[in-house]
Parts: structure tokens; sequence; C-alpha cells
């Protein structure tokens, strides 16, 4: 039986410069030799127009509606910090911060700069006062450091999403109380939850190394955390029973592997393929083609694209489509024995280093597709092709489709 | 930054006769330039084979859903009057009749033709009568005639558009008393109004010139005036808010400029530019050149093609269109710096003399908008082009897309 081995080069759709996109400049042969025999046509990730995140429009490819499933930022900020989330659990997304001794907001970022042994420290402190709020409420708590200033913190229990912002979003103004926002016990208890850590965070920071060194040097204090973007984590129903579809996801990037997992695909990494326009593909591609053995499908996340992208540099987002082409190059004929799907989830133009709104080219190779006359994977050919114009959640559907799998819709 | 200028031929969609359409057989210089460096595609303005009226095919356009926006004709017939509408404004559609002594309608259209003079001395009346109805209710009334019966009424206050019709359909019948069609208070007071209004009419019509002149001639008498479609202005997000998108409309059209009004355009006039097949565009396309500067989308809409269209006439609906063209040609450079839409709202096709459903071409320009092969603006042509088949909800979000205005949804 075969099975589909489906590209993603995150962020790959691009817009002519000087006539050309990086698709189309890419030396690619195996995926044009596959382009030149399968069906072509271009792919809103959402709907046309719309600038999509990477969470949202992977889950629109994935086959679940984002404006159904997408619950809020936090939940998939926490998914994308790589932390695991079950359904119902509430997660925000968390700046550290300096307030002066009213309590008052001075720097919304704590300085923005924080050190990886400040998050750390920050990390084993919010710990504790996890395991304090474990005991006094039943709620089990995690925090995780991403970026500089910026974190996300999970609620398991008998929490709700329904709790306003502690985040003032503005300097100048009181560290807010969390509201439970409709009169369920749950929101009251994670009002509760979300206050008992704000006031331990107050009081407790002020005994980290951190602020002794920041304070030592007039800098900022880490001495307020600021909640918002409430979100749950949504019942989804996995790939496996909503497509019939046994999923692999081979990718780098947590954001990516959140999605993934959250869909119910099993999750693989490979030396070499991390996040960066200087990844390398061919302990990816070999995984990849191995798991075709024992997968209906196999995802295969290509952060490089965007990073070359949101850098606008052109030849390096080039170069990653090659690398990846020729990382493909050993196993061609096992290819051409399955189906392969190449896309991206949405096009991060060189020129606008930012995601945008236009469809990205789509490519489906198998044995039996429509053969069209385009012959080479781009912006500037593929809407020629056979597939018209379609929908990311319109991708699902068709694999399973094609693989045999999906059940009939009436009889 | 880059404007968008937005070029709507009103009914402009056409098909073929003898083998071509009125925009293939136009002589368009500038468009069909802008077209052959651009993506062509067609367009169901609500969705296929749905033949559209202007405003809700404007309504869409505009991005807004009308099956969610167009609530009762009433609201836009009077927008289309040129009145000034406020969300909860309830607005009815009016038919001034001819009643007999028992009340009984003998013709629904009171002899259809209304003079001018007649028409202004029933505004007059309806004037005074609306002081009082403001008096007594504390609702404020507006009439206005459109067309020779026709007229529209618009009611502000704590009303509802739940009221039935107090016009009964049909002759033979008595004129109806209007009913509330829910238990609120507002319902029951706009049937009051209403049922106020129509026996205040029916009394002091009496005294009017028209039907002493009418009486006179033996002409049926203008007493009655029947109301039906009760609508009201939906509450709309204005385009700068949703799309976060600045618009301007130059429009001659009140329809059009109604519903520009409504989704918080700017509006503009230009001398030539009136709603028939006879406009002239050297103004109109001077002052759209000017306003890309001062705004982030500028819609230019041109009455003339539908004008021509329901007269069956071919040659002056291609005239049109090639007025438009060689009034855009002195700006044909700093179009290219900006981006170009074409498009239409609905095809009337000269052998139908009335709005149909299928799709209409659209063309979009712009310096990083993928180029394809369609060298000329047509229904004949279009169909090949990059754009594949939208929807007219798609283009608004592609708008502000390019323009970079919009925001990304999820991370």
């Amino acid at each position: 039986m075969p099975s589909v081995l489906w590209v993603l080069f995150d962020g790959g759709g691009d817009r002519p410069k000087n006539g050309v996109t990086p698709f189309f400049a890419a030396l690619k042969p195996v995926i044009d030799k596959l382009t030149s025999l399968g069906s072509c046509g271009i792919m809103d990730p959402i709907s046309p127009g719309v600038r999509p995140g990477s969470d949202t429009s992977h889950l629109a490819l994935f086959g679940y509606d984002p404006y159904k499933y997408y619950t809020g930022r936090g939940a998939f900020e926490a998914l994308g910090a790589g932390l695991e989330l079950r359904p119902g659990d509430v997660a925000f997304r968390t700046n550290l911060a300096t307030v002066d001794a009213r309590g008052i907001v001075v720097d919304r970022r704590a300085g923005r700069y924080v050190a990886l042994e400040e998050a750390r420290e920050v990390e084993s402190l919010m710990a504790d006062i996890g395991e304090e709020v474990e005991r006094k409420f039943g709620v089990s708590v995690v925090y995780k450091s991403t970026v500089e200033h910026r974190g996300v913190l999970v609620l398991r229990g008998a929490v709700s999403h329904k709790v306003s912002d502690t985040d003032p979003h503005a300097t100048g103004e009181a560290v807010r109380r969390a509201q439970p926002l409709d009169a369920s016990s749950e929101a009251k208890l994670t009002a509760d939850v979300v206050n008992y850590i704000t006031e331990a965070f107050a009081e407790r920071s002020k005994g980290l190394e951190a602020n002794k060194r920041r304070a030592s040097r007039g800098e900022p204090l880490i001495n307020a955390v600021l909640l918002r973007g409430a979100g749950y984590m949504p019942e989804i129903e996995p790939l496996r029973k909503r497509y019939n579809v046994r999923g692999a996801a081979i990718a780098g990037v947590a954001l990516i592997r959140g999605v993934a997992k959250a869909v119910g695909m099993d999750l693989y990494s490979a030396e070499g393929l991390g996040g960066t326009k200087f990844d390398k593909f061919e302990e990816a591609a070999k995984l990849a083609v191995e798991l075709l053995k024992r997968y209906d499908l196999v995802f295969l996340h290509v952060k490089g694209t965007d990073s070359a992208s949101h850098d606008g540099d052109f030849r390096g987002k080039v170069d990653v489509i090659e690398r990846l082409d020729a990382a493909l190059r050993p196993y061609e004929a096992i290819l051409e024995e399955n189906y392969v799907v190449v896309t991206s989830d949405h096009a991060t133009p060189i020129l606008v280093r930012e995601h945008t709104g236009e469809p990205v080219p789509i490519m489906l190779y198998g044995p039996d597709v429509v053969r069209d006359d385009v012959g080479k994977f781009s912006e500037l050919t593929c809407w020629r092709g056979a597939l018209g114009r379609i929908r990311g959640l319109d991708v699902m559907p068709t694999i399973a489709s094609y693989l045999g799998l999906s059940e009939k819709f009436g009889e």
C-alpha cells in the first residue's frame, strides 16, 4: 500500500522579485520531476487573503478548522514551547516585568534581556510556587521561559480560561487582579490560583539571585509576572480517528511539534533538522522514507525557508529548497511508488519578511493522480495546474481519499 | 507605500454574443497592459450562480457577508435613495396607492405615474405627519419619494423591524393594520407609529392639491401609503477597523454611495460621473489618482456599463469601458507604482438585460503580484489566470494583505 510523504516548506511561498521566486529559482530535480508527473494548484492555507500564523495554518493543513480549534494564543504558545497540553488545560502567555514599590508596572519586560540562567532561576521559583498551588488548590502548574522576558504558564485541574488578564498592557498602571469572567466555580478557582501565583511571585522574587545582581547594577528587577491571553487546549479528535490516517511528523520546531502532537501524530526528530536555514536534511529524508513503511502519512517540516525569509535572504531560501531536494534524491524510486505532497504553510516573501495572505503552490504526485502540464514547482507555474485553487482544509481529505482510508459520506 | 485603485464596472460582466463580450471587444490599452503584468481570475460576487443585486454584491465586495449584513430591502433601498441610516434605524419600502371609500385597495400604484411636484407635495405632507409622530411617540420619521409611486420611510428611535406589512400585496383587499411580530415594546411602538402614519395619511391626503387635480381628471387618487419589507440598518464594523484599510469611494449612484458609506468609506463625487452610459470619466480619474496619496483604497464606481446593459446596448457598453480606460491613460505610470483591481459586481448580459449569476472577470495588478499569461481583461480570457476562481468576499482580505495592513491570525 502506498503512503504519503508530505514535504512542507514553512514560509516557502514568495512573491516575484526580478521576475522569480525562490521556488522558481531553486534547482530541485526530484520535486520538479514529481511535479511534472503530478497535479499542481494553488492553496489558500486558511482562506484567500488571510495572513496565517504557522499554528493556525498547520491546524488547517492537518484538517482542523482554526476558527474552531484555535482557542486562544496561550494554548498554542505553550505547545510551541514544547509543553504537553491536554484537553481542558488552560495556558497563559506571560511576561516577566518590573514594578515599583507601590506595585505599579514600570517596565513590562524587565529590561527585555533576560539571561538564560535568570530564566532557569525563575522557572525554579515557579516550580516551588507551583507545588504550593497543587497542595493548596489541587491545580498543577507548569511555567516555562521561552524567549527573553516571555514565557508560558499552564494550569491543569478544574480550571477555566474565563479569567481576565493580570497584565495591564501598559506601564504606569498596577498589576491587575485576575477576575473570573463567568459564574463557574472553575473560573473562580482559576482567578484565585492566578492571584496566588502573582502575589507569591511578587513576594518571593525578592530573593532571586538575578535580582541581587540586577540591583547591584541598577538594572530593572524581575519582580512581577504578568499573565495574558488565557486559552484552553481544545478537544481535538485525533487524525487517526477523524481521517483514519496514521501520521508521523518529523520536525525540529517546537510549535509545529506541538500542533502535530495535538492532532495525534507521532513525533520524530532527525539529526540536522533544527529550525534554521542551515539545517541539513540527509537524516530527515532517510527517516521519512523509512517511516513510509509504517505510517500512512509522513509529514516533514522544513523551517529553514521561513527563517531565511525573515532574514530577507533569497539565496539562503533557495539553498534550503535545494538541500532538501538533494536529500530526497537517493529515494526517488521509492517516492514514485508512493504519494508525495509538496507545499507551504504560508508565504513569507523575502521583500516583506513577514507572513502574507496570498496562496502558496501545492503539488500532489501519485501513481494514479491526473498529470497536468506543470513541470516546475513554483508560484509562477502551479496556478495552471489540475488542482485549481484549494484551501488548507482540503488537503487531508484529499490525502485520505487517495489512500483509500476515508469513510464514504452517504451511500 | 502603494495604495489600491479599484475600478468597478457595474454590470460589466457579460456573455459572449457572436463570440465576443463588451470587455473583450473594448479597446482598453491601459487596463489590458496592467492585465498583462498582473494576475487574473474569475469571481463569483456572492457564490456560483447566485444573481446579486448591486447592494448585496457591493456588501460582499467590501468584505461583508450579505447573508449576514443584508437585513431587509427597506434599509438598503433607503440607502439607495440617499438617506442617511444609522444602526438600528428601521426602513420600509413604500407605495403610494389608491383606496376606495371602504379602504379597499383599488390601485397599488396610484396610477403608477406620479409627477415630481406630486411627490414633493407628498413628502411635505409626510414631514408634517412626521413632526406629530415625533412629538407623540418620540420616533423621528423621514419619508422620501424615489421613482414614480415608490418611496422609502425611515423610523429612528426605540423601534423594531419586527412588524408586519400594511401593504396587502393585492388589489381588492383592505389596507392592513401593522402588527408587532414579537413581544418587545419596540415592535409594539413601531406598529403604533406605522398605523398612526397610515391613518393620518389616509385622512390628510384628501387635502393634497395633487388629488384635487387628479379628481378633476378622473385619475386614481393618492389616498393611501402602503408599507412593506421592514428592514433595519445593521451594525457594520467599519472597513477601517475590520480590515485596517482607509477607503474612499467615488460614485454617482445613490445606492452605491449608501453601501460605501455604510461600511465607513469617505464619499467623493466627480463632475461627469452620474449613473448613465453617457458619463465622462476625466474628472473621476483625476480625483481617484489624487486620492491614492491619502487613502489605502480608492474605489471608483462606473455605472454606465450596467445602464447600457439594461438598454441592450452592446456598443454603448463598449464605449463606457473605452472612455474609462482613456481617462486613466495620463496616469499609467502612477498606476504601475500602486495596486490596481478591475472587476465587476455582477454580469448584466446585453441579451438578458438583467443581472445574472455567472462569475465576472477580475484582475489584480501590483509590483509584486504573480504575472500570468493573460493579456486581455475579459470573460473569455481571465479564467486562465493565476487567481483561479474566487469570491467577492475574498477581495478585501487580499487587498489588505498586499497592502501589509491586515492582522495575522495566529502566531
